[in-house]
């Protein structure tokens, strides 16, 4: 059973401004409910309609029509989960960085925590306009890795401004990656889907980068941001290992 | 005006069997319908909310409200445009092609169609069971690079079969693609969202590749196949430019 309360609390955490004052984020679909358990997130509930398949963690069963009720999914796959938001330890100031600069697309936010975790980029930096990284959708695209990436929001400006370490930007008309030694310590900026780097962060840029594409005749505009973090990410990995 | 029979075509063409039998295909937005109208695809139909913006080309005004019915967008974006299907050129057996083995996210395909693209991957060989390439979705994802891809939908096990090329195929344990020289020409399969490439493929696959994880401990399982395959198609073509 799940009270009327219980209700109103977990489908109010689809906005930001409920999970920030409740501290709370909620996590759907058994794979990624099993990971961040694992990875030793503290759950505050969980309930589902499966009860045989949770038979060693505390739930609540609930019917299928309470679980749509509080799920934000089509097809809601048998559990939803509250947890606390882990808690983040404190930025390095060593070994390769990713920033986002307005990255809005859910979607994509979670595919950047996925590489950074494949990656062992420990910290996510993000300016206060980037999407949440606990927004339900980015949690479910980030499989679980957001417990083992550290997230955090900025002041990006001030951020790259007090760094020492140099600062790559992604643009179309940077330097070739495949012309650069790429370094093993650094930070990454990606921009806005839309509009990229924005001007007063593109100032603090020390290198920009492309990825170039194969042939003489350009032809397509860009690759969405994920795609091309992806590739950047590689790069700055492939020699050191 | 948009007529009756109009409306029930168009919503029809969301579905593979109408598309098919119809030999049409919908794109929305402004930015992918003039990409399709410059690379040559044939207009059948322009329908917009903004008449202005379309004055070269030939369009019928509709209201926002007839332009919601026909759109698959949550927010449709000014206009609708119907098109005759490419005209497909043959398979080159020569260069680097792409083949996908069920890919079921129309997202994950229009990004991969895009990263063809720009990595001058001029063939994508699709098995029967991946995602049609004029879904809709595919069409929004590709951003306009449906129309410079050939794509192929065949038995992917004969086409392979019958293939000379080195076959390369995306696995979790295969060869670190940092250790191995990858040839300008061949074909590099990648599968499944979620079962990987199935055992009948996976026979006909000459090197098996992988992307390493950064760092000692294995921490998340995969990465998305469209992420995947960014990193793989770069890793092909960055020694050849």
């Amino acid at each position: 059973m799940i009270s009327k309360r219980q209700t109103k609390l977990i489908t109010s955490l689809n906005k930001k401004k409920y999970r920030d004052a409740h501290n709370l984020l909620v996590a759907e679909s058994p794979k990624v409910i099993r990971e961040l358990i694992s990875e030793g997130l503290e759950l505050v509930e969980l309930y589902t309609t499966d009860s045989a398949n949770w038979s060693s963690i505390p739930h609540t069963v609930i019917t299928e029509s309470d679980l749509k009720k509080i799920s934000t999914l089509k097809t809601p796959d048998n559990a939803l989960a509250v947890f606390k938001k882990p808690i983040v330890p404190p930025i390095s100031e060593t070994g390769l960085t990713l920033a986002l600069d307005g990255i809005r697309d859910p979607g994509n936010l979670g595919t950047l925590i996925r590489l950074c975790d494949w990656f062992g980029v420990a910290d996510l930096v993000c300016s206060q306009d980037t999407v949440d990284c606990y927004n339900p959708k980015v949690v479910q695209a980030s499989m679980g890795s957001i417990a083992r990436v550290s997230i955090h929001y900025l002041d990006l400006k001030v951020y790259l401004h007090e760094s020492t370490r140099s600062i790559f930007g992604g643009f179309m008309d940077g330097t070739s990656i495949y012309q650069i030694n790429l370094p093993e310590d650094g930070i990454l900026v990606l921009g806005n889907e839309a509009n990229g780097i924005c001007p007063e962060i593109e100032k603090l840029i020390t290198q920009r980068i492309a990825i170039p594409q194969y042939g003489e005749t350009k032809r397509t505009e860009s690759l969405n941001v994920a795609t091309a973090g992806a590739i950047l990410l590689n790069e700055f990995r492939r020699n050191y290992r």
